[in-house]
Order: structure tokens, then sequence, then C-alpha cells
């Protein structure tokens, strides 16, 4: 090889590193945005159309509709009592500017005495490199209850 | 440095940071497996000679005995209960074509009224790179329970 | 651009990888030392005047004040008991010889069924390059309980 031509393949590693680096901070920075009342920042982890499909809710499709999720009564009743949505290191599979991870969310919220695990759940993200960096497609999520459709979920880490 | 030598750094230094990114990616591979039940896929994420010392039980070596581990009764209970096994961000050190990582697991289940926590380890992962990229040689797992045996595999993480 | 420019903009950008493993490596460490009583090395996970603001106790600064936070009492007995201080992957912000980082933190407990999670706070961490490597300069933690400060903390996450 041309000292060219190692530039060229070292650039191409390293670019898939940085994504990978980039996604791990992009879902690092869900919790502490929607645990703190920051919902329109939480929002735009999305594409303009990116969309969530939340287990045992709904699917909220768009900026506005997601940051109608975060303001709403429910999840400021859980920000005012305390809570913290801890995503763990997610499964990353690059594919050019698509990428995909699953990864466990827990939701911990404040009690009378210590903290407990209120809901745990299976994740998978369509992901896309934006002129503004990697962002969110589509994020599904299905409460962890022993249900076909969780297990799914999960089994997307395994190729 | 010539650009030939400062080439040759570079090209290390990614090689140290891209191993780091694919321990991570395949101890962040172990929980969808095991609680998706991919039982085989979740063996083969060890050596083929691979073993997993899991505190009060037993050790699994092979990939033969640990897909039996995840196909039992017991462990398929959890599934069907709904399970989180969930491993923190590990600690890593590299050592060429070895390497060891230290970090939590918890075992999240589904109860009456949300999920508990229903294990908190601490594990001692040593790895070896394979032609078919980083795989576990043995995990070693202890109950945090407040044992010698916990604490000393905790203490791998310092040197 | 020549291939010597090539190469100087890999490099700044491979020190910039580099600088985020080290980082998760560095706050990986934490838990691990603090649960084994190697007291003295996560002490020296801070800087030599680094600081520790505890939600709901003090602040501690220097090696020696944070050696003895994990040596009093109160730190053994978690360690007695059987304890996981867990560190949520950081948000890490990177600024040239500075950086900083968002996560939560939990501390998980060996209870009589099971383990449970003692307290989940958000924290803030000032972190600077020092000749040894990445090191803490100020570490500040909040009890996630719907306070103003443990969301400003949190907030922080979000530019």
């Amino acid at each position: 090889m041309t000292l060219e031509q190692r530039l060229e393949k070292l650039e191409a590693r390293l670019q898939a590193a940085e994504d990978q680096l980039e996604i791990i901070r992009l879902l690092s920075t869900y919790g502490p945005a929607v645990d703190s009342g920051a919902s329109r920042a939480a929002a735009e982890l999305w594409t303009q159309d990116g969309a969530y499909d939340v287990g045992g809710m709904n699917r909220f499709a768009g900026h506005d509709a997601l940051e109608q999720l975060y303001e709403a009564e429910m999840h400021q009743s859980l920000i005012r009592q305390g809570s913290a949505h801890i995503t763990s290191t997610p499964q990353i599979t690059l594919e050019g500017d698509r990428a995909e991870a699953v990864a466990y969310s827990m939701v911990v919220l404040a009690g009378e005495d210590g903290h407990t695990v209120w809901r745990a759940s299976a994740n998978h993200w369509e992901l896309r490199r934006t002129p503004e960096g990697w962002r969110i497609v589509t994020r599904t999520n299905r409460v962890l209850n022993g249900s076909e459709e969780s297990h799914a979920l999960l089994k997307r880490a395994v190729k």
C-alpha cells in the first residue's frame, strides 16, 4: 500500500470509531435532558420526523409531539419526584450513514426509603448521520415483562 | 519522525481504540442475547474452551455447557418473567492480543409492582483476540454481599 | 491537503477519541476502587487538589480528605454489606486539556432479599489532562429527589 492508501484506510477506520463514540454520547444525553426538563433538547435528539414508539403508550413522531410527551403532566411528575432515565451501554452496529443500537433502559424513581426501579425495558434505535451529527430515526421501547415483543427487540443485537 | 513512522504510530493507537470499542460491544451483546433466549449466540461470546465461573453456582466451560446454562429451566424462568442482565461500562486494560475487564452486573427482574434488582455482582473478564474478533476466555462473577472474593475481583481494576 | 496535513488532522481526531475512552475508563475505575476498599487509589482519580462535593454531606478536597471519606466507618459499612457504586455511561464534552462529564450514579446495596437501589444521583465532573493522564478536578453529586440543584447538574449535559 502507498502512504496515501494507508491514510485513506486509517481515515475510514477512525470515522467508524468516532461514529460509535458519538452515538454513545447521543444516547447518554437523553436521560439528563428528560430528567431535567430540557424537553425540546430531548426531542431534538431525534431527526425532524423521528419517532418514539413507547411500550404500553403510543407512538410519538416529530419534535413537537416528542416535546409534548416530556412536557405532559405524567412525565413532569416523575421529574418532581426525582427520576433517572438510565440507558445501559448500547450495542452499536454501523452501516455507513445508518446505524442501529440495542440497550436496556431503566427508570429509577425516588421513594420514601431510597430509590426503586419503576420500569426496565428493551430498546432498539435506528440512527442516521445528518449534517448536525447522528440523530435518532426511531426508538422502540418495550417493558421487560416476558413478552414476545420485548424479546424480539433484544434479539436484534444478535446477528 | 518520517511520515511513515507517524502513520505506523497512528495505526497502533487506532487499533487500541478499536479494541476497546469492540470489547465494550462484546460485553454489551451479552445481556440482549441471554435475556432473549439466544443461548447459542451468548455461548459464542466465549472462546471455544472459554469458561464462566458463576458465584454460588458452578463453572461452565465450552460452548455446549454455556448454552445449556442459558437453556436450563432456572434461566428460562427469568426470561419468561422479564429479565435484564445489565453490564455496567467495563474498565478495560489491553495487553496486545489479551485484555481484561472489570464491571458490575445486575439482574433486574419484573415484579408485581415495577422491577427489582435481584442480584448485583462483581465481574472480571479475561479476553483474547481471535480471528473472529475479541472473545471471553474466562468470566468470574461473585455476588456483592461483602465477601472477600467479591472485593478481590473488583480490586483487579486497581493496579 | 498534503499528506502531512492529513496526518496532522488524523492525529488530532484520534487524540479526541482516545481522550473520551480514557475518561470513560477513569470513571469506570471509581466504583471498583471504592467498593473494594482501595481508598487511596480512589482518591488518586482526582488531581492533588481535586474535590468531591457530595450532596447531603460535605465537600472533600485533596487526596487525604478523599481517602478518609472512603476509610470512614460510614463507607466501610457499605463495603461489608456489599455495595456497587455504579456510574452510568458518561456524556463527555472535550475542550483541549479540559473536559466535563455528566452521568447518573447509583449505590446498589445487598439486602435480605436481593439488592436495593439505596441512592440514585445526578453527577457533574470537571476533568483535566495531567502528565499522568486525565484526572477529576471536581465532582458534584446531588441525590435525585426533585431538587433544583439535581436538575441543574443534569442540565449541564444540554448546551
